[in-house]
Parts: C-alpha cells; structure tokens; sequence
C-alpha cells in the first residue's frame, strides 16, 4: 500500500472522527428535551473509530490519533519513518472537519460560534464541570495509557481476530463516558486542534496540555503493554511496514 | 438466488427499516419522561440495517437504500442490471412501511397525521433545528460519502469476514447521531420517499433534496473508495450477478 | 444433549429474559432524574438475549419465547416432537422470574403491586401510549414477523458464524425500541404471562391478545423466509433434533 | 504466561473496570441536562470489562473479580493455586482506582468525598432506592449467578469463539441496567471494597454483604453451567494453568 495512500486513508478517517464525534456534540447533544446527551456524543466519538477500522483499517491501520501512531510505535508496531506522515494527516483531517462543521453549523439563524463553539477541549474555567488543569492532566494521562493498552491488545496475535475494532471504538466511548465533564476528552491531539484553531481564544492557548498529556499516556501505555506481553514481542520482534491494526 | 427473490428481500428489508427507524421516532422518541430521545432513534435506524443485513445479506447484499444501490455500483461492486428492480423494491418497502405506521398511529385517539408526521426528511422550515437547505445538502453528501466508504471498506475482501452489518448498521447509527437536528437524517432517499408521500405537504415539496444529495454523496464515496483500495479492485475487476455485502 | 438438560436451559433462560427486561423496567426506567428509560430497557430486553444465546445457544438453542419455537418449527428448523417441552419450560421460567421480581420490589417500602405492577402487557386502556387493540394486533404480528426473519437469517448457514446472538439481541432492542409505548412490547408469549399471573386483573384479561398476535407473527415470518430461502432448505430439508441456532 | 504477568494483568485490569466504571458515574452520570444517567454508567462497567478482555484476555483470562475467579473455580475452570493471587491482585487495583478518582474528583471546587463518594454499594437506606438488605441479597446472588452462566457458556469450546467479551462485557452492562438502584450493582466484591475503603463509613460497614452474595451467586452459577452442560466436562476435565477465557 502506497505511502500516499495510507496518509490519504488517515486523513479522511480523522475528518470522520471529528466530523462526527464534534458535530454530534454541536448539533444533537443538548437538542431540547430529546438531545442526545454526553452518553450519544460519547457514542458518536467511538462509533467513529469502529466503523472507519472496519473500513479502512486494512489499508492505513486507522490510528486517526497521533498519540495512537506514537504508542503503537512506542509498542514496537510502527515504524519510525511513517509517524511524520500520519501526524500531519491526521491533523489536516481534523481541521478540514472543524471547518466543515463550523460553516454546516452557520446554517442555523442563532449560531454563535464565540458561544457555542466546535466542542474544543479544555481544563479550568473551560472544563465543562469545573475541574483543575492537574485533574485534566491526570484524566488525560491515565485514559490515553488505557486507550492504548486496548488497541495493542486486542490487535495481538494472540487475541481473536477482526474484533479490534469494536473493541477500540467502544473503548473510546468508554473513555468519554468518564471524562467529558473533566476536559470534554481528548485522548487526540488531532482531535483537539481541529476545533481550537478555528475557534480560537482559550481553546487555542489550552491546546498544548492536549498534546502533552496524550502522548504521555500513549507512550506509557505502549511500554506497559509490550512489557506485560513480552514473550510476544520476542517471537515477533521485526517492525514491518504494514501497521498491525 | 433469482433476481425476483432479491428484489423481496430488499422490499422487506426497506419496510424493516423505515417502519422501525421512523416508527421509532413517532411512536417512542418524545413519550413522556422516558422517551427514547434522538439517542433511541439513532439506535433504532441503525440496529435495522445491523439485523436486516445479518437476516438476508446473503440473500439479496441488503442495500435498503437508492444511494448504497448506486453508490456500489460507481464502486464497481454491483452489476447495472439489477440497479431498476432493486431500487424499485426499495421504494415500495419505503411505502408500504410508511402506511404501516400511519395506520397504527392511527390507533391513538389524538394521533394527528399533519401535526405529529411520519418524521419525514427537511430543511429549512422543516429542518428539526431549523438548518438551511445549504446546511441539508452539505451534511446530506457528507454522512452518504462516509457510509459508503464503511460499506465498501468493511465489506472488502481485506476487512475481517463477517463484521460488515456492524460496522454498517452501527455507521447508520453514527450518522443519526450527527444529523437528526439538520434533515431528520436521510442518507436514502427510498426512507425519504415513504414518509413523504403519506404526509404530502412540505415534505413532498423538499423530496427532491433527498434524492440528489444522499445520491451525489454515494457516488463520491464509491468513486472514492475504489481509488483508495486500487490494488484490490486491479486483482478482482469482474463484478459478479452477486453483491459483494 | 438430553431434553431435560435442554428444557432446563429454556428455563433459565427465559428466566434471566423476564427478571432482567421486565426487571430494568420495573427497578430502573423511571429512577428519578438518572433513570434508564425506555431505550435502557430496550437495550436490557435485547441483552437478555444476546448474553443467554453465547451461554445456552449450544444446549438448547436459546428459544426463551414458544413464539419463537413456533416459527422455527414452521421454518423448518425445529422438530415438533420438542414443542412442548421447550415451550412448558420457558412458561416455567417466565413464573418463576415475575415473582422473584414481586418479592425483590417489595423490599422497598412503597412499592405496590397493583400501582406499579411488573411490566405486564397490555392494549386500550392498558397500553402505555393508550393504543387501541388493532393497532397492538398489528405492532406485534409486524414486529414477531421481523424477529423470525432475523432469527431464521442469521443462523442461516450461508450467514457469518457466529454472529446471530448479536443479531437476534440487538434485534429484540430494535423492537423494543418502537413499541413499548404501544403493547409494552411483548413479541413473546412466555414474557407476557409471568407478569400477567403475578399482576392479575387487566393483564391477565388481555393475556390471550400476546399469545395469538406472536404466535401468528412467528409462524408468518417462518414461512415467509423458508420461502425467501428456499434454496437453502432444498439442500438440507432434514429436522435434526439439534436446533440450529 | 509467568504468574507476575498474569497478577499485574489482573490489577490493571480492575483498576479500568473501576477507575471506569464508577468515574462514569461520579463524574458523568449526574452532569446537569446531558448527562449520561444510570444507562450510561451501565454502558461504562459493560465496556471496563469488553475492552479489557479484548486487551488482557489472553494474558491473564480477564477476571477482575474475585467472584468470577471463584466461580471458574467451582466451574472447574480455573486451578486452585492461582485464585489467591488474583484476588489480591483485583483488591489492590480497586483501591488504586478508588485513589486515583478520588483525587482527580477534587479537582473540581465543590467536590465534598462525604457528600458525593465515589459509587460505592450499599443496601437499606445506603441503597440508591431504598431497598432493604434482603432484596440486595437476593438481587446479588441472582445477578452473579446469571455473570457466571454467561461467563462459562460463552468460553464453552462449543460456543463461537472470540464473542465472549462480548457477551460477557454487555452482560456486566445488563446487571446494571436492572440494579443499580437496589445495591448501586457490585457482582464483584473488588469493586465494591475499593471506593468503600476510601469512602470508610456505612460503605464499609455494609461492605460485607458485597463478598458474601457475589460469591455465593458466583459459586451457584458455576456449578449450574458445569451440570447443564456436563457432557462437555466429561470430554475435558483437565483444569490447565491457562484459564479458558
């Protein structure tokens, strides 16, 4: 599979990830009396991963997530000189779709995106239930490390086969089911600069602690993975080109 | 399979779809207090087509839906033979689905046909959140775009064998999840078409909007698809009597 | 595998079906501010299903509803000589379920029986959304219909292995999610009758509605796939004595 | 595998199950409008256990708890050598869990630990409904025996293999969807002793009752599925040091 190909097939899958996960959250989560809520949200957000891994996981791996592509490679499942390629799709994926869903969403009369925003990320004052930079930080770390003890979990040879994908992307409903009231959950730091870019403001000046923390707790989660299961690694140590997910 | 029982298994399968996604919504989504929400009706359309395609995939492939009908075959997954007499089918499920539900909603002593609707498709006006025609056909193209590439992705012969109608019905869920506030959520115009004939009125007036669009965004994510995985319709070009799905 | 071992699969499954459906329904669905609601109790009746057909589906071929056991026998999936030992034990079970659930509920103190009952059945004045007979008749003839196409399909042998508890689950969902507000949803003659001889009155009156509607409907949807079908059972017309599903 | 690796498995294992399941419901389940409400804590506890059994299944058999270890055990399912080490491995997981959400809980201004807990379980007026202490007995045992039915028959080698985590994951999401509001659902006396051992108070004192029920359910359950499904055991009596889920 070509290396365009593979950046082709993120950035279309990370666009579906915001486009969806965010549009739902701006369009449908507080719909009067029948809204979706954070729990559809937190169902939309992983419904995208599911489906782009069934779709598209064949070809790139849908990672869709750069501290993903980093932990699998932490993990020894990727190959150093694919990362840059990935990360900058990954990221023009999701501005594409937060530049989609902000004009989509101007099609409203009372659309104010100053108010309503792009569900962005963000801790403190921008934390939807008020919680500290530190528990944002703790959240982040802790739910990235587990989110990636899954994907190289469930995509080792030793687990049943085709079931990564239902297990990844209902992980990541999992993941907002906690912590949307915290830092509305990142997890992506693509996912995070969509929306911070084209709202701007506190948005984008919170935007490092998503880039930070992830990678932390994706890192992490691929070491401990690869340590817990290492009788694994050891009769398949070589990286190969292809992504394992 | 003869081509007359391919045809009934699509026009059941189509009443199965609109008389449990739209029933849903009329019947269950706004009852009082512990009504399903958009959150139910989401999950409704989309378990339709997860246990439709399970029950007569292998039947008749499962479209349910003019634009997975056509987009298919800009994908090259499906023979312009049998195009006429499955959208035909699908059509008259639509239909009949839609007099179904009337007839039961009937039922109620205060069911008001013109009041309450068979939550037929609509912008502006008629849009749930009140959304621009503009804002219809964008959102309209792009969640038929994604569909299509889940339908093509997860039913190629590289995606894990078997997991498709959940990658596909949970995308239709998905896709509910984003758009119920803007269309009322069409991505086929066949569930388009059912409802707005048993209403008449506006939604009749707008159904041309949810023939071109959900068929414009098909198209482009067949097209798209196939350029995506090129190397594996270069190794099997033939499109057989057989859908793929 | 012996009947009796079989029989008492049915039991206990039909047991865990109306604790746990009519269970989340009576504990759950109206839980002040946080309650579950009708989509939680659709999603308990469906999982009822999906968890028992992974556990017992090997046994006996997890029926828990004589509606089904109908419509697979007129599917020409299920011998006759077993009907009335599987159907007595799913009875059984129902019973057994509905009072374990009575004697739970009245260890709060102001539960009352004839108040808040224990999700019986029921049509007019005993429907939840005040839906006439006819259209109570029609949801459950129309909804039973689907279930046995499901059924039927996906323990088809030219469906996925393996999947057809998710199907069949996640389908019993779907119907719940439609008609709750119509009959309370029953779709299963064994479910209506362990609340209806705990509750009396009303329920039971109409208890006879939820046998003939289901059982019509089963019978239809058997005969309509065997037809759809038809190729499959000219290959392998034999009634083993092992379900198929 | 090396026993270290399987006890470490075990604890991360039950940190995510509480870190995730009970965060979902001090964070999220109350969050003001959109909250995910009791469904969506169900979801969480379900998904703790999906995505850790996709993730650590093959590595330690993904208990994480000691109910489940001690009715594989009675299921002649797992070798009495190995369940002290689990169990103590599943406690200290709880606690780190509790621990971790305690302090990221107070982050938040208005957090009060002797007001809000951490989701721990209870009975009489320490129940989410006011259910007595035998209607949390009975409701205990019951579900744990229907988790382990589920449990065993779902890893039985005559079941399709790979959807146990599945089942299992959704069945932990169905105990809870019924009963939560009598005990706030343990079925697993881990996770009831970590938030209870931070909380201290009536939590503590009731924590009793959340080892004695689970495990007696735990013990009923197992020994059930081993005469239901005799002939089986029959064929494989040989309990092996690699647990079979």
């Amino acid at each position: 599979m070509s290396q365009l190909r593979r950046a082709s097939a993120e950035l279309i899958g990370t666009f579906w990830l915001v486009f969806g996960g965010c549009g739902s959250a701006v369009f449908a989560a507080a719909f009067p009396e029948v809204g979706i809520g954070l729990l559809g949200v937190s169902f939309a957000f992983g419904l995208t991963v599911l489906t782009m891994a069934y779709s598209i996981g064949h070809i790139s791996g849908c990672h869709l997530n750069p501290a993903v592509t980093i932990g699998l490679w932490a993990g020894g499942r990727f190959p150093t000189k694919d990362i840059l390629s990935y990360i900058i799709a990954q990221i023009a994926g999701a501005i594409l779709a937060a530049g989609a869903l902000y004009l989509i969403a101007s099609g409203k009369a009372d659309y104010d995106l100053a108010v309503k925003g792009l569900a962005a990320n963000g801790f403190g004052a921008a934390s939807p239930g008020g919680y500290s930079l530190n528990s944002g930080i703790a959240i982040e770390i802790i739910l990235t490390f587990g989110f990636l003890m899954i994907i190289l979990g469930s995509t080792d040879s030793r687990a049943p086969a085709g079931f990564a994908p239902i297990a990844i992307g209902l992980g990541l409903t999992l993941i907002h089911l906690i912590s949307i009231p915290i830092t509305n959950t990142s997890v992506n730091p693509a996912r995070s600069t969509g929306p911070a870019l084209i709202q701007g403001g506190v948005a984008l000046q919170q935007l490092w602690m998503f880039w930070v923390a992830p990678l932390i707790g994706g890192v992490l989660g691929g070491l401990t993975y690869r340590a817990l299961a290492a009788e694994e690694t050891a009769i398949k140590p070589a990286i190969t080109g292809e992504p394992a997910r």
